[in-house]
């Protein structure tokens, strides 16, 4: 495998092998698999979970790895091409890149959403332009419109629960102070509908998912037998689900305008999930979301805490997963 | 050992074998003992001395570490129980800690005392809500009131020294141009009496230790043999001593009142260690410091260049004391 | 090899051992050479190839590392002998420099120009006062006046693309929005001094290499058989080179006033590198740069994309001449 940049890479099958030897790993360590290899680390945005699974991931299977974070110890990386560069940027990222990546036997990026243009983000115009400088495996940690390796995770999650294939999977916007980026709802969305799941889209007017991520998530729901449904009615939604996956994003209809957008969702704090959201989804439903989490502002601590909640769960995975990844990214090469 | 949290909850002769274990890791490296093994390393406070000798004890034992730091290339973390998540931090330690605890063998956390509340710090409110979350080995790495690695390494460095068991012990307030927490005073005097000496806190009006730092200090040196007295005459204090350990710390009579405490602290820039202070100590007397140390404020060129200071001796027990815990937490785990 | 802070430290002969190391390192891999040491690596001032090639060449030989940055997550540390202590920097280098290196078997430090007194820049006042309180093998990665570990791995650069020993090396002033410091400069000059070729320095009157850079470099051209010049003709400079090195630095005659600097250098802007600069350089001519470099600032992105540029190979030379120092520092130690 020479890059993990999207789920739509890859054929069912070969993701389904890739959660195989993930179990396999998850079982049977590798500690010395990928001695000697180094991955670097790229990140143009904070991270938690990403940060330390990555290092936990190459020290679980023997390798090692540098973390490099423009702006914090590094220089600032300048992305646009023939910019004329007298400002903050000391560096460009036709330079830095090639260079890291150089260094290392692997390259993991990270570069959110500008949340600027949705065209420019939905065809993630700063990551590919990255990723076109380099030769080595690469990985993608999060871009503007995807987070294949949240997604691989989850998919193993749902596995994990014994979620049924065609289960109900309710993707719903929940509420946040300002407006995220697509990257999340965009990645889940298509694995749910990739895994053949029954999936609905809850979101409230003005936050549907841009035409792009519905149509590549509905390709994949015809391929793998699942059906794909948007709505903002949510009785309708959430009853008889099998699964609640909550995520923060921002609004579409006015995309990038901070302005449009906080008042759009001043009036939207009903949309924390509560233990009353489940009166009607099956009893056993369960709640996913990728971390990290605002309390009481997008999920409620009594969904949190309850036996619902299985995000630790799906953060953990991320450490698993990745480990597949790396393995047959690096390992005999 | 699954926990490294308080020196308080080991037996004296339990401590005594720990110090045996680091001797012997420093007589004769084990460099594959902890082979594999990760440490997660979660600063929630700048450090020299922790992040860089908990990265080279795991080094030195064959393992490895990964080190998160929230606000700097992390999400910043909330810690209160039920808050309403609106505001700067974008995770809670709820989801953060059981995360990254489930990527490594043993977590480290270091959070130091809010300064606000006395009560909450030194019940280690905060400390406590984390540790609670964590299933894997823990280790403490500076709490609001304690700090075990710090006071285990000085314990070693008093051995080192041959000071004797019952020696007398000075720990002295020194000036500082703000209030800093009661972690390592609480510790390192803990220590002394746990070691048997007979131990006098020497400190300004206003500067007395809380009753429950003294309290625990006094049980301890009552098992142990040794005595323990709090005093604001310099010169009764200094006669004779063994040691002369300086820390700074913040008023107790106006705690968490950086104004009331500036005042107060206005008039004791003569609380600087200078060479006069040992006219009347032994002609042996060391000179001890946790580091970071301010010279010239807290203490003086003189001093610390001089022959008396021990200060660098016991940052590198830092590493030694250290590869005991982290030996004795994790090996054959 | 106990330091490698300058490569005039070396004789010649030395100089191309070091360098056969590094290519008998690039062509069989040791990945077990520095098993067990461990690498500490101190960054007063951002990085990325640094920080990014010393925890890779660590890495590559088996051995680890770890990475302090005062002022983000560590303390900010002060320098100024007898110092009183009472503005930011918690900790004095004379504590922190022995500790750090205390932990580690070898200590790099990065320590740029304070760009205010030329004198104290070019004798090294700061990095000097630091490198005499480590015991432990040391490593320069940048201070006020020197870079040895770019200037050797420009040699080798020049060796892999087969510039003639005594090939023209035009070392070139180039635009930047401000004054940089004279480290790679003064240490690229002196290396092409070294290696015996026929240099020659380009920039604006204004922009004169210090007296003490030159002397250094002419001495190191005497006993390799070199020539070295000084111009501001850039007609006369360029023609006939093999090698064009761009480098931007600040003013030398207004040292440190940033308000003189930035009027000589605002009709300076013209000093980007462009294809038109090549007319008369030998067909072949190569263009160098340590990086970071400003696109369209210092050098146009029509040369930086082109044939001549060669500064991503000089960027991975870093790793590679690093795991020659590091081997020969450590190995077997």
């Amino acid at each position: 495998m020479k890059r993990f940049v999207d789920l739509a890479d890859f054929r069912r099958d070969e993701v389904l092998a890739l959660l195989d030897l993930a179990r396999s790993l998850q079982a049977h360590p590798q500690p010395q698999a990928l001695a000697g290899k180094i991955l670097g680390l790229l990140f143009f945005n904070p991270s938690l979970r990403t940060l330390a699974s990555f290092q936990a991931a190459m020290a679980r299977l023997g390798g090692s790895s540098f973390v490099i974070t423009p702006g914090e110890g590094s220089w600032r990386l300048e992305t646009r091409l023939g910019a004329v560069m007298d400002a903050d940027a000391a560096e460009h990222v036709r330079e830095g890149i090639p260079v890291l990546a150089s260094y290392c036997d692997a390259l993991g990026i990270r570069a959110f959403a500008a949340c600027k243009d949705l065209n420019d983000d939905l065809s993630e115009t700063v990551f590919n332009a990255m990723a076109d400088l380099v030769a080595k495996p690469l990985i993608n940690l999060e871009s503007a419109a995807n987070h294949p390796c949240q997604a691989l995770a989850d998919w193993k999650t749902l596995d994990d629960f014994a979620v049924p294939q065609n289960g109900k999977f309710v993707l719903s916007w929940a509420y946040h102070p300002r407006a995220l980026p697509l990257a999340v709802p965009a990645a889940v969305l298509h694995m749910a509908a990739m895994r053949g799941m029954q999936v609905v889209v809850l979101r409230p007017d003005g936050y549907a998912l841009p035409r792009t991520i519905m149509d590549k998530a509905a390709r994949a729901a015809a391929v793998a037998g699942g059906t794909l449904q948007e709505t903002s009615d949510r009785a309708a939604a959430l009853a008889g689900a099998h699964v609640v996956y909550a995520k923060e994003w921002g609004a579409t209809a006015p995309y990038g305008d901070a302005e449009a957008d906080a008042h759009l969702r001043s009036t939207l704090r009903d949309w924390c999930v509560r233990d009353s959201w489940f009166a009607t989804t099956r009893v056993d439903c369960r709640l996913m979301h990728c971390l990290p989490v605002r309390r009481n502002t997008a999920i409620a601590d009594e969904v949190l805490d309850g036996p619902r909640s299985i995000v630790q769960h799906e953060a953990h995975n991320r450490l698993v997963v990745q480990m597949a990844v790396l393995h047959q990214m690096l390992q005999g090469v």
